[in-house]
This record gives structure tokens, sequence and C-alpha cells, in this order.
């Protein structure tokens, strides 16, 4: 019952499960170089044609969540510190969503319950997204004294929009999925109960397409997606984690983790 | 009763129309020349403001299609070769689609019933794209083998958006047209019945504004549009059609025109 | 009663109100330096966390309008000039909008009534947009016989989408909120009675959010959002006044002046 993401791979179907029951599916450091992990197996499958990705259903075996966020009881361990925070963003989280980025294989994302910060990270790097009705997004980082990073921060504002994501960063706000149908993050939205039989045909139908026209249409929609670096960013890169060891950051993680609430001063 | 692209002149607005009355006006190699020609002719006369673009009317007079894509049964004459195959993507197609991005009039398309894969790429060129509420879209040729070229990929998804644009691509998916006005490719859906006249008095209104503001404002949004070509992406253009002997490929549009559902083997 | 941008500030939040109560609010020449003095000073107070921008109240102290445009009563004294033209876009509005680019606290628009041309920039350059749904948006100067000016254009772009920018500039049309929201311009529509409430409750709940998070994410987004110059870009911002002595011009806005209809010959 460990932090895991799982691969199951049954013909040409790849199904990939984000695992942390105790707590809603949050992606711990482990679980991010999983998701390395499993990616990179993918990839170097020729036979697979197409990914699921989806969360670990509750314990009762009742409706699940997607994955909650990161694994905040592991924060203040590292990320006080510039250099561990930048290890933290720049390898764990983004070589797990650069794999998944990489990946040449069409990706269906299959949404219930929470899917917040991380989750809404590891959602942005599938092709399509399918939710329950009754699925919430947001990246309420901004109780816990810290911003996204920025690689991070360009992922999410590609895929929600600029609005939403300045909505879930600058407000705390969380959204329900018909709000992200509409606002373009979301393929379609379903009844709960109607989800998981819908992603499965779904992932059926497309491994009767050509596969070889599906990862030369993949590594294009990449390449073209792909902005050239400015100046700008290259120095923001380099100083992003300055942060690591601020007041703000150090009570907003400290107050989550000591179940009260934060409190910024200026 | 061939396969054109016809202009008509009235005062001072264009009407384009596909016209291949056997094949929902799909484009033919020929079209997609007269495509270039008739936008080279417009772009050269001064006394145009405003250009409608639309599909020639059904066999019995009703209600037509926008444009069913290319043309297959052409396709085995050019396509399984990578030097033929670029000819046709870089010179007929995509001269054809510059040459509607590079026209300074206010463009509006007319959409009625079937507008797939290339009628895509021509509604993309238009600034403006209204559609009867039958309408349909879609770039399903994951059915047929191969992916969608590059410029064009970059064109469709800047217009559909990178979500739907994958949608069509990696699960050859045909939406509706209150689906694709909800995901922002279309300005307004209306009842069949009420579409061409809304168009036509569309077009005229914008008749009466003024003619160098909308040359310049098209200018400044084209510039402002187009993105720093990349080493990667200098790379892509230079290998995107190596695909063209593969047996995918041949297996996918030979199964289209022999009638039959293609096999893809990995 | 002069036109005037006003800031209050009430312990960490600013208000800004767009105040030019003869004319809906619209935008003078000295409203802009307005904007960029009262940005420049939130920004360099630390002690501000959120920022509210909207126009005031109707005289009757009834609803209002968020900024009905630019002030065109004045543009016959320095729009028909290059370098004067040049000055005004690119000193006076272009300096307003970009100190509010630059702003690293959360911006708040506010938006009832009418929302058009200037008001559309303004409430761009905001990071949350909720509007009443009486609400109407839109740039109708293809009436007025000049373009947007191309940085101007491009903010609208990005934030209204290409679609809608080429609706609003190449047919001068009009849309509601409920079309807007629908479009991704704006959060969230709410009754006209409801929305000042509504904005300020959000307002007072980002104001306990961590402020050095939400700096840091501005500047990242601000970044990100950066598109690196062309040599055609470069090129279109030395020759984008060159229409100000032409008749279309001077006609567009005479006729608006004179409070007569337009004439636009080719």
């Amino acid at each position: 019952m460990s932090a895991r993401v799982l691969l199951q791979v049954t013909g040409a179907l790849a199904e990939v499960t984000l695992s942390n029951a105790a707590k809603f599916n949050a992606m711990s450091r482990a679980m991010w170089r999983d998701l390395r992990a499993v990616f990179t197996q993918i990839q170097q499958n020729p036979q697979l044609r197409c990914v699921v990705v989806r969360g670990a259903p509750g314990r009762d075996g009742g409706a699940g969540h997607f994955c909650a966020g990161g694994d905040i009881s592991e924060y203040a361990a590292f990320r006080f510190d510039e250099a561990s925070l930048r290890a933290f963003h720049e390898a764990d989280v983004w070589e797990g969503l650069q794999a998944m980025l990489d990946c040449d294989l069409p990706i269906i994302a299959q949404i219930e319950g929470n899917c917040m910060g991380a989750g809404v990270e590891v959602a942005s790097c599938c092709d399509l997204r399918f939710a329950s009705d009754a699925a919430r997004f947001g990246a309420p980082i901004a109780r816990l004294g810290f911003p996204m990073a920025p690689r991070e921060a360009a992922l999410v504002a590609r895929c929600v929009g600029a609005l939403t994501a300045r909505e879930m960063l600058l407000t705390a706000a969380v959204l329900d999925a018909p709000e992200l149908k509409q606002r373009g993050f979301l393929n379609q939205v379903l009844p709960t109960a109607e989800l998981a039989a819908h992603v499965q045909a779904l992932a059926e139908r497309t491994l009767h397409l050509a596969p070889q026209a599906a990862r030369l249409n993949k590594q294009a929609l990449r390449i073209l997606e792909a902005s050239t670096p400015t100046p700008a960013l290259t120095d923001l890169l380099a100083h992003c984690y300055q942060y690591a060891a601020s007041d703000e950051h150090r009570e907003g993680v400290m107050a989550f983790v000591e179940k009260r609430p934060a409190r910024f001063a200026v």
C-alpha cells in the first residue's frame, strides 16, 4: 500500500495508475521518479499504442481521486533550502513530467475526484482529458506560501489557459469539471459511473488507428509547441528557487503540516 | 462539373466556392492550385473589401458541404514517394493556404455539412467562421495511415486549440458545430436555413467599414501570430515526409481506395 | 468631475477607478498618464497585496460603465500626424498598460456596462475579470478609420483570442458578457447587483494568501508569456503609424466628431 506509480500492460494498451491511498493519490518524491521510469519504459516499448493515466480507486473501492497534489508531509525535509528545492522541482518533478511529454503515444487522462497541483500538471501532459462530473481542479499553493515552478507554470498555463492559471495560482480557486470543460481543459465531462467505460472504449478504438501516424503527429505537435527561450527566461530559471528559506514559504508549509491556518505578514 | 475553386466578384465582395460535387467538395490537387490563384487575384484587386468562402451546394440544390477533406482517389499516384509527397504538401497545399493567410481582406467562412481535414485547414485560414448547426468537423487521417503535415498541424492547432487538434488527429474524432463553438473555433452556430443570409448580411456590413484599417489590422495580426523558427522545427520540416513509402501509409490509403478496413500492424 | 484615474488604498487593498463621467469613463490622454502613475505607485508600495480596477459609477449613482474606449473628442488634435500618433500610442497608452502588466500584485477587473477599445485593453492587463451580465465588449474602431496599434492588438488577441480579436476589429462586433465568458475572456458573469460584493469578497480573500508567492507567480507568468521579437515585428513597429494623415483615418475620426456617418472610399 505504499506510494507508487504503477504500470500495467495489456496487449498494446498501457495503463498508468497514480497510487497513494492514504493521501488521495498525492505525488510523493518517489512517485515522481516512478512516473519517469514508467513513461521511459512505455516509450521504449514498440508494441504499445495508447496510454491511459488514472488515480487508484478509493480504499473502499468506490470513486477515487486523480491526484490531490504533492505529498506535503515530505516538504519540510527539503523545501527550505534553495539547492534541494531546485533538485526536487527540476529533477524529480520536471523529469517525470518531461518523460510524459516525450512519450510518442496518445495519452488519455481519466480524472475522478480531486485533481490539484501536481494532478493538474500530470493531466496537462496528457493529450486528452476526460473527467467525472464530480471532479475538482485547482493549484491552491498560494495557501502554502510558494509559487508554481516556472516550467510547471508554463505547462499548466498552456493547457488551462492564462486566465485560469492566474485564478488558480493567485486566488487559490478550485473549479469544477463543467467549468474546466467550458474553459477548454477537458474534452468531455461524464457521469462518474460512465467515465471508466468511456475511456476504455476510446482507448480500444485508438489501438486500431495508424500507430506511426500517431507518433509522427505527437512529435510534430511537441516541436510546434516549444517556444524559443528568451534571456529573461534563462535568468528566471537560474533564480526561481531563491525563495526556499523565506519566512513565507516556511510558514505556509509548516502551518499545513501543523494543521493550523497560515498567517502571512508582509 | 469538374473540381474547381470558383471566384465571383460583386462590387467589393469576393465569393470563393469550393466545388467538387462528386466528392462533397473535397480538395483535389488542381483545387489547391486554384485556391492559390484565386486568393492571389483577390489580393491584387484593390477594389475588394471582403471575402466569403463556402462549399458548393449539393447536387439537388439542397444543403451542401464545406469540404470533405482531400481527394483521396488521387493519393496513390503521388503519396508513396517522399519527394512527390513533399511537393504536394509544401507546394500545392501550403501555397494555397499561404495565399489565404497572406490576404489582407477580412475572410468569412460559411460552413455547412462536412468540414474535414483540408476543410478544417481552409477554414483555419479564414478570419471568422460561421457554421450551420448540422456541420461536422474532424481530421480523421489516423484512419488513412498518415500524419498531418507540420505547417498544416501548426495552423489547425492554433485555431482549434491543442486539445482539439490532438483529439482529431490521435483518435480520429468527429465533433459537431456546437462543440466547436464551445471550443472557440466558431464565432456563431446558426440553423442551416439562416446561415447564408447571416453571412451575407455580415459581409455587406463589413464592406462599409474602413478598408485601410482592415488591411493594417490583418497585416499586424499576421506578424504577431508568426513564431520564430527553432532548430528543431527546421529539422522537422526537413524530414517530415520520410514516411511516404512506409507500409502503414500505403495500407491506410489503399484500404480506403479499395473500400476495405485498414489493418495497421506494428 | 474632470477625467481622472483615481487610487484609493485601504489596508493592503488598492482600488483603481477609471473616472470620466461625461463620457462613460472613456480614457483621455491625461487618464493614460494617470494610469501609469497609479500603477507605478502601487508597484512601489510593499504593503499592498491586491488591486481592483473598475469604472466610476454613473452620475445618478446607478450602474456605470467600465470604460467606453478612448476619448475621441481629443483625437483630431493629434492623430493625423505620424509622430504625434506614435507618441500617443507608444508613450501615453502603452506606458499606462505596461505599468499594469509590470505590477506584481493580483489585479481584478470589475466590469459593468460598456467595455470598449481602451476598456478591453485595460481589462486585458488584469489577471482576473468579473463582469456584470449586462456588460458589453468590443473594439469598433473600424468605424473610426484606424487599426489597433500592434502592441495593443497583441495584448488583446492574447486575452480575447485571435477569433474574437478579428471579429471585433474586422467587423466592429459588440459581444455580450455571457459570450465573452464562453470565449474565455471572463472568469465569471454575475447579476449587476451582485458584482461589486463578489469582487470585494474575492479581493479580501486574496489578501490572506501568500504575498511573496503571488509576486513570484506574476513575475514568472509575465516572462513566460513574452514572445521573442522577429525582424518582421521590428519592422511593423517602425512603420505602424504611417496611416496617420490618410484620408480614411481623417474621415473616420472627423465623422464621429461631426456626428455623421463615415464614408470610406477605396
